[in-house]
């Protein structure tokens, strides 16, 4: 158990973003409510997963809704933390610690002000490895681990518990009603993770990893170096593409934003035009026809210059971009992983390749 | 305390049929499943509200969903059961008793279905009087009795318990959305009254009501008279309407059937043309341009010859038909009550005046 530096919330905040993955939400404001709590003496008190007690009690949260009502209205931790003390009366029993479902965008952040809220440490760990749509992509879901009892709560003073369902991608689909009822915003805990089922089945340690990016990037940035060149120094993690925004289409559909991105490469060797899909995050990237890499692989896009991570919903016309890929987290890789977050599963007629054997 | 006789589960399926107001659906699916318990011994055990204890907990049910929905599947009593149980378990305490939110249509037998599979009687009480379309216009809610914590379950394995609402619009609204989700039709269980909430706020003795009403229905038929005028001799209750349906608009909005009816008179005092709106129940009839009843009173059109009740969603083209009206119970005539169930709940531009007077 340490506890993360002032500085560390920036750094945080940066790789968080390159881990959204498009998606997520780029977490500014939750940064700045973050700095607030420590000027105001708060800390963020981050425990490894090797420190959980096997039966420790730890409380998975997110913030589930519509991408641009996460952006229109202030963040909103306090919502989470009623779903959190429902999900203890309804179980009986406090939780030890606070976890994010996913490390990249917001919620990486909303997990650690829920924590300073509630005076809770934060593990080292999260279910994605980055950012995806759907709570059934979560790593414990994907080894079968239950979903339900599932509590969702806003600001007001509304608080739905689903008790029981019949898949977790049920809870999904139950959830996501009762948020757009909501107002398309809304806080949520999932069922209780005891520390053994995190040992085993959580991505481990990505908020340290989230925190290293940043600070690679930070790092090179501070040295007139190339942030970019920064982060794809490290292992699992491949510049794809440079390239300058052509177009951008872009609809909302069934609750999700959907769209393509096309690219014109700067005559570099990595060829003269990219399409990258995306559904909430990037999904699939194409160069010159052929594919570069796919869900649940990371494509992430960065501004070229501070590699500062931009989202689908925000990116535009003549921006210029650096798109890198990172490895997907083995749990995800793997068959299980595969059919509930590979390219099947977001509609796609092919199989999954890792993107390091595309590149060959 | 009684127990309901063979011959009065056919009476109270037409009486609740009548007290439907077109909405709520015929109860004929549900007669049948009685029907059926009943030959394999199992018994409804009425209760009269004031063998309740003060403190005796009630189990206030529906089934909540699209009205084509109920048509198409079979009964399932086992969904309000499993929401029974849901609540239960989140209050930690269990029921004395069961009793129906509305007792027109079928809802009134599902109280009845579920009592039996419990093995708990059923209050000779409602919340409506009638048939009304969505949570919060029972008379509980009127009251101002909270209608969270509401439990929702299917009959596969879904259960959702909404623990707390910023109102009881919201709780209709969330379930609502929830219900859509599971298929748009589901059990539902209100937040536990009291045996002391129950003599104070329900609508008593409707069970008893509707039984009356079907027996003099089927009286009437069996000694040839007329079984309208059977009914309509009681009191509060006037034959508004003789006549033909010449044609019925009828569309799907919002989740509810909403249209119009209209009525060619056989040259009777009644007049020439009556007007009636449905949203799901018939709200409104007009006569030659003048009011005749609205919401929360009654409406109901009976078939001229057997006087059985005719849904608003099956109505159709050359059905001679008679539209009797029926007082609302004073909680609903009250000015709390048409807040939430008077005209202007229902979108009208107008104040609601009682039959009686509009009759004179």
């Amino acid at each position: 158990m340490r506890e993360l530096d002032y500085d560390e919330l920036e750094a945080l905040a940066i790789g968080a973003g390159v881990l959204g993955t498009g998606g997520g939400n780029h977490p500014h404001l939750e940064l700045m409510c973050a700095q607030a709590d420590y000027r105001r003496g708060r800390r963020i008190r981050l425990v490894d997963p090797d420190e959980l007690a096997d039966d420790g009690r730890v409380a998975v949260v997110c913030i589930m809704g519509a991408p641009l009502v996460t952006k229109e209205r202030l963040p909103e931790p306090q919502s989470i933390c009623r779903a959190v003390r429902r999900m203890e009366a309804h179980t009986g029993a406090p939780f030890d610690a606070i976890m994010s479902i996913e490390i990249g965008g917001e919620n990486a952040f909303f997990a650690m002000l829920v924590g300073m809220e509630l005076g809770l440490p934060v593990v080292d760990a999260d279910t994605m490895g980055r950012a995806f749509p759907e709570a059934q992509m979560a790593s414990f879901a994907i080894r079968g681990l239950e979903v339900a009892p599932f509590a969702i709560a806003d600001i007001r003073d509304n608080e739905v518990l689903i008790a029981r369902a019949e898949s977790a991608t049920r809870v999904e689909r139950i959830g996501r009603r009762i948020v757009v009822e909501l107002g398309s915003i809304a806080g949520t805990c999932t069922a209780p993770r005891s520390g053994a089922e995190v040992k085993a089945h959580a991505i481990l340690r990505s908020v340290s990893r989230a925190i290293a990016i940043g600070r690679a990037i930070q790092a090179a940035r501070a040295a007139g170096g190339d942030p970019v060149a920064a982060i794809v120094d490290g292992a699992h993690a491949r510049l794809g593409f440079t390239g300058k925004v052509e177009d951008v289409s872009r609809r909302t559909e069934g609750g999700f934003v959907r769209g393509t991105v096309r690219l014109a490469g700067g005559g570099s060797h990595h060829g003269t035009e990219m399409l990258i899909d995306f559904q909430n995050e990037f999904s699939v990237a194409r160069c010159d026809g052929a594919l570069v890499a796919s869900v649940p692989d990371l494509i992430t896009v960065l501004d070229e210059e501070t590699a500062e991570a931009i989202g689908a919903e925000v990116i535009r016309y003549g921006q210029r971009v650096a798109v890198v890929v990172l490895a997907a987290d083995p749990i995800m890789r793997s068959p299980e992983g595969l059919a509930v977050v590979g390219p099947r599963a977001f509609g796609y007629d092919f199989d999954y390749r890792p993107f390091e054997e595309l590149a060959r």
